[in-house]
């Protein structure tokens, strides 16, 4: 697959001119200008649109959590599950809020859930290796998990999707993915997760440097995400490529989508043209990771709780974008004088 | 009147309990956290609720646009109005999109509009005189435009209001109030407004330091706000002191309401407890003004359009934070395990 760069001069300099003739001062709507204007890019339209925004929740178990790097077990990956399922975690909340549809994948959490309402069973696996021992996973299971991913954004409806998460052990694959594909030393790469002491967090450092050590040859993207893994990530970093392929709006939430979507970047940089970026989490590292990509958030509200929540809470501010381009006035439709110089 | 402080020893500790049981890590989400506790606190229950929000708009003109320290006409400040009126302003756009009523107040603008539906007539004078050659407004003129809009607070219907303005000029009047009122000097207070030159700011700065030092005895707030005054900005300050004493959430925009509201803590501190602020302009001064108010912004969006843009576009933030506390499950009743130490 093959993503387009949105570069488009004579669309640009129109979105340019529509969005300058709003009643309103050059320029006075900030980041929502911006907004506006590489929505219609990616859109590759002056009429914008966001239709049937969705946000895909993935989750995996990892290996790793053998290592003890997590202050909560296990189980939680498939409790959390079952409390999405049931509506009673913040995504749930969130996209409810806002209109979003929510769509919560199994890429392969240890748990059997049976068929369920709600739940999209894409389980390739229960759970990861544990990547302090061996690779997270095979090349084809890595494979496997990006096709899964493209295949749901091939089956999205809408034209903007958010990402999501949820998987007990996912900052840490994230750390070493970001330590790999960005040089930064490990440990800016770590921090609490769900929440570490600074023991425990020193202690998931040391895992990921001798994990790093010893997956060395680990070089490029795919190499390293099957090292260190995450199905969640991996079928997320599949989901994003295509779902750019597609020119869709993505909307990226914290520390562990953005690593999906820096393995997703390293691939083919282009992505980042239909990125928007929605919070800048409070995970040590992310907002690194978020300036190694080039990216500035929208929100920084110390959220750092995964699920997708970012996106759901920064989604009003992609409708704000398309709302103001769309539906206000114009200097001269309104009959308000310009600037006097 | 008189506004009570909300600290509330038991109900904190039990709005806290409420908050850490929900099915997240630990103070994960973030700023959101810190908000649905202080709205609980204002309403002095654990059941929080957002009802009928609304934003009132001030308008009025200023009499030391005569300096020429706008890059707009005057007439723009009728224009816009009639802009709010007929549905085309930016804030009319976010303010539907995000359900929430909004008001638009004839404070004092320089322009008949006559009986108008959707237009609420305070209108006080035909804007203030030019502050750079006499007071603004008389003491009494000052004291009419804070009962009227104490007038209007009382009359709302909802337990949550956000302000905004518009009147060209104003930014040099709220210039003037912060300077006076904080001791910031005058070429840290003076900004592009709705987008001087380098050049015009620099006059800006010299006409409201000239003008300082000819309102030199003004000292307390209510001299500070007769002298360099702003109708919208007065009537505001009183809508807000009677909003905070009937225990409302005040919604805070940018930097001239930011303005109001400092002429209104000098003058009763407790009110900041009710205070959300909803963004950092992007006007030169507002991140200094909040700052001497002890104030953090939910938004950093680069705006400076004014119109109570702002508050509309973080009302979504503040029914997330009510939404998590009374939607989200707790541990207990998700059947989620805790954290491991």
């Amino acid at each position: 697959m093959s993503i387009s760069p949105i570069y488009n001069e004579a669309l640009a300099a129109q979105l340019d001119r529509a969005i300058n003739n709003k009643t309103k001062p050059l320029g006075s709507l900030g980041v929502l200008e911006a907004l506006a204007k590489q929505i219609g890019l990616i859109q590759n339209t002056r009429d914008i649109a966001i239709n049937k925004p969705a946000i895909l929740v993935f989750a995996a178990d990892h290996g790793v959590v053998a290592e003890g790097i997590s202050a909560y077990p296990q189980d939680v990956t498939w409790q959390m599950v079952e409390n999405f399922l049931a509506g009673g975690a913040a995504i749930n909340v969130f996209a409810a809020q806002n209109n979003c549809t929510l769509r919560v994948i199994d890429a392969g959490v240890n748990h059997d859930f049976g068929p369920r309402d709600g739940l999209t069973d894409r389980k390739l696996a229960h759970g990861t290796r544990n990547f302090a021992q061996e690779p997270a996973m095979s090349r084809d299971l890595c494979d496997t998990a990006l096709a899964a991913g493209a295949a749901l954004a091939a089956e999205l409806e809408g034209n903007l999707v958010g990402f999501g998460e949820m998987g007990i052990g996912n900052t840490t694959a994230a750390a070493a993915l970001m330590h790999k594909l960005t040089g930064i030393p490990v440990s800016q790469c770590v921090g609490a997760g769900t929440g570490l002491s600074a023991e425990g967090i020193l202690h998931k450092q040391r895992v990921i440097e001798a994990a790093v050590a010893r997956h060395a040859s680990a070089a490029e993207p795919l190499d390293v995400l099957t090292a260190f893994g995450g199905l969640e990530i991996a079928m997320m970093a599949g989901a994003m490529l295509k779902a750019a392929e597609l020119r869709k709006v993505l909307l990226i939430d914290g520390f562990i989508v953005t690593s999906a979507l820096l393995v997703a970047a390293r691939m083919q940089p282009a992505i980042l043209d239909y990125c928007v970026f929605a919070h800048c989490s409070n995970e040590n590292g992310h907002q690194q990771m978020l300036s190694a990509l080039g990216a500035k958030s929208l929100l920084n509200l110390g959220l750092r709780l995964g699920e997708g929540t970012g996106c759901a809470l920064a989604l009003p501010l992609l409708h704000a974008a398309a709302n103001f381009l769309n539906q206000m006035a114009t200097f001269e439709s309104a009959q308000v004088s310009e600037k006097s110089e």
